[in-house]
């Protein structure tokens, strides 16, 4: 029963928010500033002038009609035209306006895409380690979430795993590059093989197989490297984005769905989004933050603290003998904890005041995430206490 | 097949953007000051300055961690508890902040509410005339939408026709006053006699039968009367608000969920709204928006023009012999149509650059709708093509 589960959810904590809440609370016995709290993926950088520019002319220069007034019902049209531009530049596609819905954030793009390829019943493969949340974006769609296990060498992806998972019930596969909470960005080589094996199972099983693409952390990516495109590799690709962290907005809740031109019906699709929009309640994101992404198109946040952090953090980790990964983007890491439980390990941790996450609700147990999305003066005074922590429980 | 409905959704045109594409389309022929376009409901006056402010003031001055950050699972404290106080003075009620859950404008609410109170294949019954919105709103949740016949003498309720609906299967009404499209205010008479019945019906079948009271229009009332507060008189209310009307914000997507305090488990029905909010992706609305409704939450736009407009449209139908109910409300006019055909009479209007919409959709064929938010230099220019139309059609 559905209204049952939603209450039942209200019971299991969420181990992530329960670190924060710890953090918060020792925050005030201690001074919030004492804290190592890598708990929270909360963007941390300031939001580029020209998106606060951009709302602030509208809203002081704008017919209040054409930023007050709805949307119409597939998104504003210059806005994903906007969109459409961008990616064709950045990634040699040839998306147009009619491929580009716009939607309330990622949570709100994979709550359409979802749908868009599935029945209840029907189910959704996954990578671990996962974002927790895509939990209840796809259970609660009534599909059903199944998580392939980990491949901690790279967290690249574990194919013959994939392989035995992909049953005759799978209609999508949701990748989510760079990954949250590894780090990790899908390489050239990762994609095209996963290409294959869908193309293949497709043909098997006689129906498609889309690929959900989630990239909320697409901007931040490290080494001056480009992060791949999924929807290069695969025609049948739903590409969810959100510009929660290259503008660091995750409050303005604003996104997109894409789906690649070469997927058959296309367009279709886009127009089902509009569709579905209506049963689950969205009726489109706030006009005027579409109209301000549309002319911010060009900027990000100033993300290389991200990558300073990154460093800092790997290389104190690398030299205190953690089996890490070293991650390609976003603004988190994933290390093996320095025991096999790593609740355990993240609660000896406390004693230091690093709050670090366990990987259990990642679907990677044995591992913890740093989200490193924090001043980096205080990633420099955490080194000690994690060196401290590390000599003094495990040494 | 859900996909498939989506699908199959595409092909169903709605009349009312039908009429508006006409309207849009015949503007582009004579100018669009020349069409009398009464399709869409769309609010056309302008956004209370207090409004615009607030939002510039936060863009300028404050920290942008606060107003682009995430909002809480729950929505933003300080805005839920704000409108609990409004609601408090204004209805001599016992909201706190633990009884508000803030949305993305009714459609969000009602998809939350619906989801609360049912499961799939559950009913939810609604009165006639309608919003044909109801439709997709409840259906794509999986609960089925059945509707009680109107009461044309005055559209309050026809209690014995609603009587026979209440079957076993129904566990929540939907209500909506002012009401889309009859403008009609649900009298204290009539909330009363409805949860009267509810309680009974409850009582009978063993299980709760919620109230959903759907209320964008609250604010848009006349002849200086008050509209009732439904969940006054019925504890299991859920009231779904949306500031698209009282603001002339509909583009900003915000309204909130309030559970009834007297509502057993009202605090944990809004803690399911966060639950249910994860699942359909909505995860708050944007935060600028929702700190701005908070600050001009004293507030509303000049909505004098709808009932100026009003007098107007009643006076002409009137006496040109129409049966008409007055409306108490809203920006919308539910007259019976010359002939038995409302198509028909629409169709012919047209001739005479009258927009307007049949009542078909809205579960009342043999009427008509006139969304008369538009100048009202326009609407006395229209009275003269209303009258041609009905001296050379129908004498």
């Amino acid at each position: 029963m559905l209204v049952q589960k939603y209450k039942e959810m209200l019971n299991k904590k969420s181990v992530i928010r329960d670190m924060a809440e710890y953090a918060a609370k020792r925050g005030q016995e201690i001074g919030y500033e004492n804290v190592f709290d890598y708990s929270l993926g909360n963007p941390s950088v300031q939001v580029p002038q020209e998106y606060t520019d951009a709302l602030i002319h509208m809203l002081q220069n704008e017919d209040p009609m054409t930023i007050h007034g709805y949307s119409p019902t597939l998104t504003i049209p210059k806005v994903r035209e906007a969109v459409a531009q961008n990616l064709n530049e950045r990634f040699g596609m040839n998306y147009t306006k009619e491929h580009i819905f716009m939607v309330s954030g990622a949570a709100g793009a994979i709550a359409h895409a979802v749908r868009l390829v599935t029945e209840p019943g029907d189910e959704v493969v996954t990578f671990a380690p996962f974002f927790p949340e895509y939990h209840p974006y796809v259970d609660l769609s009534g599909a059903v979430l199944k998580v392939v296990p980990a491949h901690p060498q790279d967290f690249q992806i574990d194919f013959e795993a994939l392989d035995r998972m992909l049953s005759q019930k799978v209609m999508a596969v949701l990748i989510n590059t760079p990954n949250n909470p590894s780090g990790i960005v899908y390489s050239e080589e990762t994609l095209r093989r996963l290409a294959d094996i869908l193309t293949r199972k497709s043909a098997e099983y006689g129906h498609d197989i889309y690929l959900i693409s989630d990239e909320p952390y697409r901007e931040i990516v490290f080494d001056k490297k480009k992060v791949p495109f999924p929807a290069k590799f695969y025609d049948r690709t739903i590409t969810c984005y959100s510009w929660s962290k290259s503008l660091s907005v995750p409050g303005d809740r604003i996104g997109y769905v894409a789906v690649n031109p070469a997927c058959p019906d296309a367009t279709t699709m886009i127009q089902m989004c509009g569709q579905i929009s209506r049963g689950i309640g969205h009726n489109c994101p706030t006009a005027m933050v579409q109209l301000a992404v549309a002319q911010a198109i060009q900027y990000t946040a100033d993300l290389s603290v991200y990558e300073t952090n990154m460093n800092l953090l790997y290389d104190e980790l690398t030299a205190l003998g953690f089996t890490v990964v070293r991650p390609g983007g976003t603004f988190y890491i994933f290390p093996k904890a320095l025991e096999e439980d790593a609740v355990a390990f993240c609660e000896k941790a406390k004693k230091y005041d690093l709050i670090l996450v366990p990987g259990d609700s990642f679907g990677c147990p044995g591992y913890f995430r740093m989200a490193y999305c924090i001043d980096t003066e205080k990633v420099k005074r955490s080194l000690a206490a994690l060196r401290r922590f590390v000599e003094t429980e495990y040494r």
